[in-house]
């Protein structure tokens, strides 16, 4: 069957911004641990149709909002938690059942809400603003974040792996996993002093955490230089001040 | 067969917030449209388990993280987005083709982005202040909204209407028609000037807007003192300040 030759040997391509890890990180995670070939276009030298001129064209072109956007083959598909979702039916990461792929979509949404909220606290006003001209609006929003958003979503994501056999979904590994892992991460690097204050309370979240951390080829994924390393340009960013 | 006559008469059970439209609307106007039985629960009087205290029973109970969650039976569903595709799916309003039935959930999830948007506009630095303590900040942002994110989003629905013979998805009506119309609501609602500058150059939009509006269920409907009307608590608010 070479028609199906062809489409297993042709490698998955993720269109992301090339310098953070953002939410393009999400769909990285789930391509390194499934061990399938996959480039990572942008970051690509353009005479290899990488750089930003090729991630404008392919919004442009694909008839797609916003990266990450991911193409196999002539499937194109955008908003992380779909392409999670995606993958996972393609690479065993996605329950079989109808009722259970739906609440592991609808956790790796509800990450994808709470990456907004990570976001915006550092950027209450405006993308297009720096964040040292909306510094002051992000000291007023984020004890609102540190104190009150986070808790709730860790509590409920504590209970949901509490009563889930240690992963969010019936008791067994899926891309939902990931997202909490990306978003753990996220929070370490971002927020370290408020992740150390709300770990210990929240010990599935932090277990299943090691989990996916200690899975081979995620290990050897964080180990690498392949990894961009997290910064101030991404979703999560370190500022001191926003931490209390 | 009587476990499926019991099935198909069960109503269906909305649980959402009883005073404002927000999510909660985009799921009433596909339930109005099927012209199914439901029942929007926490509307209805204490004595028949509605009222406050039966949504956080459902929200603590349910094993879901917050309204909208619907209930059908014993499955449950929560995430509007999921809940549009869900319901389409049983009523013909979910492309049967998988690649189409994605990209309805992408374009209702794309929606969903733009609801978050439109909230945090007045309120940008957190849910649990007034409008008033953070009306600075939101005078700040709300050029950014309506000069810069808002015909972003519009000039995109309106070429996937171009490309789609006047719907958002192959050519025929889906369940993201219905996110659409909700948003133009009330972004008609909430910014008029900025809708009505806008909207003459997004034609296709304002035609699907009008498709919708004219399906006899939903014309009832918006003409019915059963629909909430926009008010200053919910998602879209008129605060004239902020159009401009």
């Amino acid at each position: 069957m070479p028609n199906k030759m062809a489409e297993e040997l042709m490698a998955y391509e993720l269109y992301y911004w090339p310098t953070i890890q953002g939410r393009g990180e999400f769909v990285r995670l789930l391509l390194e641990d499934v061990g399938t070939d996959y480039v990572d276009v942008i970051r690509q030298p353009e005479t290899d149709g990488g750089g930003m001129d090729a991630l404008l064209a392919v919004v442009a072109d694909s008839g797609h909002f916003a990266p990450p956007i991911l193409k196999d083959g002539d499937t194109i598909v955008s908003q992380t938690p779909l392409i999670m979702d995606y993958l996972g039916t393609k690479h065993d990461l996605t329950p079989s059942d109808e009722a259970e792929r739906r609440d592991a979509l609808r956790l790796s949404m509800l990450l994808a809400d709470f990456l907004v909220e990570a976001h915006d606290v550092h950027h209450p006003l405006a993308k297009e603003f720096y964040y040292e001209d909306q510094r002051d609006e992000a000291l007023r929003r984020a004890p609102s974040f540190r104190n009150m958003r986070v808790p709730k979503f860790y509590d409920y994501f504590e209970r949901t792996i509490a009563a889930n056999a240690g992963y969010l979904v019936a008791g067994t590994l899926s891309h939902a996993d990931f997202s909490l892992f990306q978003v753990i991460e996220g929070m370490r690097y971002a927020f370290p002093e408020a992740s150390a204050r709300l770990e210990p309370d929240h010990p599935g979240i932090t277990a299943l955490h090691g989990t996916i951390a200690s899975r081979p080829r995620i290990q050897a994924y964080l180990d690498s230089s392949h990894r961009i390393a997290f910064n101030e340009h991404g979703i999560f960013r370190h500022y001191p001040e926003l931490d209390g």
